[in-house]
């Protein structure tokens, strides 16, 4: 699957939630998101521009758990790159594999997460712990398919919410990290 | 999760049966299974003794599928190792995964199981497509308890059950890659 995505950083999410709603976007659902990144062994994801993931999304009845495995962005004015995903029963088990593989949980990024659907594309409202707040705008298609007509009118929608700058192709493990580093 | 193990090539399971009816071992379910097994980018499982596998097993309504890591054997008379194993909700994402991640899968491995419940104990009857029948023996306890006096146990019934020779610590993979040689 190839993630066809944009994100930017924003100040506030008043403004953006009112033009969400004036262009007829539906709030789906919220979700606050636990997620684990670890590093390979074998190589540096940092430079590979790979990630590995387990996410926790707390529901009423236990956990989502999901593994997810995205490679390198594709090209340079957008985050969309190969997306992977299960669905997995147990968090510390899936780690512990992965761990015995010789990855390592290098950090932990939480974040609340608010979900609308507006016409074929996923906008996410991400109030993601120490690092910020950002829009993303997203559209999963088969790998394959030619994505640029699909990014356009990503960077549309982008413009109809009144978002003109504040791009960022960094993920939010990279800033987290730079952050710590600050 | 440690997982006591003994394992032991027999030629015809009818006398097992028998005896298995005899000591009062309950005949649980039939299974068939096909396992993935996959080598690393960065060691070589048949050199350090690991094992990770993607499992297989139809029901009736889907696949039930299972990602198993295996560590070395711990000692050179049982196949006693950790085992820790995750459910997952997709055969061909969770292969992609691996395989981004440099992992490649080696050979495939189908069988037909018999699985019996005798007290704590798992019993399988296994008829291994180009590999042959065996007997399991097995018991799955916590890590950092003490396996031997269960091992013991392991031994008794194998012995009940009439199983003295043909004991086996060579993995269905190893003995597959081997008659796939010959």
């Amino acid at each position: 699957m190839l993630e066809v995505e944009i994100k930017a950083h924003v100040s506030d999410f008043k403004p953006i939630k009112t033009r969400l709603s004036e262009i007829g976007a539906r709030e789906k659902k919220f979700e606050h998101q636990v997620d684990v990144y670890f590093n390979a062994p074998h190589k540096d994801f940092a430079q590979t521009d790979e990630a590995l993931r387990i996410r926790e999304i707390p529901r009423d009845k236990g956990s989502e758990i999901i593994l997810t495995y995205k490679g390198a962005k594709l090209d340079d004015k957008s985050k969309t790159r190969r997306e992977i995903e299960v669905k997995i029963d147990d968090k510390e088990n899936t780690a512990s594999i992965l761990e015995n593989l010789g990855f390592k949980a290098v950090r932990t990024i939480k974040k609340d997460r608010i979900i609308y659907i507006y016409q074929d594309y996923i906008i996410t409202l991400d109030k993601v712990y120490d690092v910020g707040n950002f829009v993303e705008i997203e559209k999963d298609i088969k790998e394959g398919e030619n994505y640029q007509e699909i990014l356009d009118k990503i960077f549309e929608i982008s413009q109809d919410l009144g978002i003109d700058d504040g791009f960022e192709r960094r993920s939010y493990l990279e800033l987290l990290e730079l952050n710590k580093k600050l």
